[in-house]
């Protein structure tokens, strides 16, 4: 919710809008329909279901402080469960997308991501260790690979996610989102995720990567 | 992982500690018994847990950045598929405690948070409809209720998850985290969730979540 | 949906009602006070909110099928997927349970069994073999250990679930089914599952499981 | 586990096959591109691990029997729960494709299927009737969705799910399984759900529905 302060016709809308791709295309090896696909349906989608979600959780959230509806809150079903849980499906699918599209249009070259290429040299051996390993990592996971700042404990940390709001981790500030769920390859590459996840690296754009490393790992709660 | 280019005899183990109670007993309507299998057996468990799967993935990891393994990761099944899912789970499960431990053992009086009643009561109109509110979206979740700052927003949002590793918002960091999970209660008040959230009402600790609110929302990224 | 060519008024009413306990309580080692928690709040709680969902899909999917209104049907969000999942976590939760209390109420002997022990005994040995696997087996879970006639393979199976709704197995009718939802046993046990689970084994209806057995193992599909 | 009594040497080897696709290819609308990767390498693949998976726990359960291991059953994490966990993802997973490859192949032509007809006529009004509310479920869900003979209520019922091994039914004898996952639609379709839903009906085989209809709705347990 944002103002129950205002009233109701005044309540602020949400209108999130979905942000442009940061990067020209073609990219190497990820066809522009798999990426029109991914970005103007797919992310554009989660952008309209969160709008419509918060939207009417503004509404039922001021009916609910204002007592003009019982809540019956019940984890099993009703109306403000299906919100809570799809809301957490939506904004999850509007950030982990625009987060794993900030990453990409790059040319894989890591010149310009010393402060990143040093942290991650210094827990895997090399740039091309952590490579490895995460995209290991993504060959496990059903939904998502994050290299993420885990606040909790002022660490680099890598989590895998099962789906857009499974797997999660509190606290944690995303530096290198992958997507891995079959919409991100099947066009492309078929079951062959291996296949897309060399087109990834090759895509990848250190310097952003970078740039969220050090905003990230600066903070100290 | 922690650092590759040490031998792996030199590698750091992990071996993160259970916080104690940041407060002092008994609670008011919530029972020792209740609390002392809830810190000293659950809590402490997922974080003997963290640590067994943490230095498993140390080594498993390395082997696999040397390449003497082939990580062989696979969606459906495996070792290192089954460590990265087992790890969301216990990792949030040690976090989500400490937090929620963290704004208990107060005494409901939220004359000492003045920043966060006031950032409440610009949205939900006054702390008690906050309360009803985040109440009334605790009685639908099946894990976790969850006030956090979403730094990708920077907005002060509510989120339900159903499970420790289901629900997490990336980006998010927690200010209240209130345990709904059949544990919290049930040996004090069988399936009457309500009385539960009374008794945590009651019991919170409006200066420990003012602290936390300060802290987060002061982080732009 | 039940019946589209009746009239609106007509519609078929979805009233499953809660059945009572199969038994006769106090049971050994599960309070009646753990009991009616879960049965008369809990599991009538699940009938009550099955028949709700199935009353309005009955509503929407007449709508929906005539054309009154378009579906709408989205993956993220949306009445009708609320709907759908919320009825298999109402639906299960229902089955489950009832299923449960069906085999609880014995005296743990298994001498009227015949048939049932004499499968298990083939696969793990002995029963005392099965049960010592089985419980294993529900130390793992997060929500149910089911041993299932499998319909598709004509197996005996042991499967687990982490959810009402999570790790069903289609084709798969049950025969034992395990409670491990924390609601099952925190109330007299707290986190001790292990003196739940022997519990369980004491209160064991053979013949019950027994029957089960001999109806689902005829089947052939 | 399958059984015990035999020496380890001995031990019977789950070696389930791949079934081979019930008809002849190409489809219509629906790219024989699409159909290798969704057969020949996801379905075998599924076949893959779920053997994998039962071997190991063919060994794992034994030496838990003779108390060889201590089973260290945990929620949280440990062999036998990622097995366990990964055994009704895999079994589904072979499962629910075998019975969605059984009723493809088609001409879309229901005069052979009188009685699934007649049935399905009689809860949504006709064929079309029931094409739509179906169709409008698969638009919602995000693994499957089901038409089965529940055994529970001897009903025919629709259920979603949203991953191999979530909301399945205990119970439920599966008839018409429609796969929703991306895998089956991106390659031919990118986003668009509807067009590949039209492609399934279109090689919808309804003698083979109508088929598995009379097997199970036969069963009375």
């Amino acid at each position: 919710m944002k103002n129950l302060k205002r009233k109701p016709e005044e309540s602020p809308r949400h209108d999130y809008r979905p942000r442009p791709l940061p990067f020209r295309t073609p990219l190497n090896g990820i066809s522009d329909r798999a990426l029109k696909n991914h970005h103007d349906k797919l992310y554009a989608g989660y952008v309209t279901k969160k709008n419509e979600i918060e939207n009417r959780l503004e509404e039922l959230g001021r009916a609910i402080v204002t007592g003009e509806v019982d809540g019956g809150g019940n984890p099993t079903y009703g109306e403000l469960r299906g919100l809570k849980d799809g809301e957490t499906y939506a904004v999850n699918g509007v950030y982990l997308h625009e987060w794993y599209f900030k990453i990409l249009g790059g040319d894989g070259k890591s010149e310009n991501a010393r402060e990143l290429v040093d942290a991650l040299s210094s827990i895997y051996g090399s740039a091309e260790g952590f490579i490895k390993y995460f995209s290991e990592c993504a060959m496990c996971a059903r939904g998502w690979t994050v290299l993420a700042w885990d606040t909790r404990e002022s660490r680099l940390w890598i989590y895998n996610s099962d789906a857009h709001n499974q797997g999660g981790v509190w606290g944690a500030l995303p530096i290198i989102v992958l997507d891995v769920y079959e919409h991100a390859y099947f066009m492309d590459y078929g079951a062959d995720r291996k296949a897309y996840l060399k087109a990834f690296w090759k895509n990848f754009n250190w310097a952003a990567a970078n740039d969220l490393f050090k905003r990230a790992s600066s903070i100290r709660l």
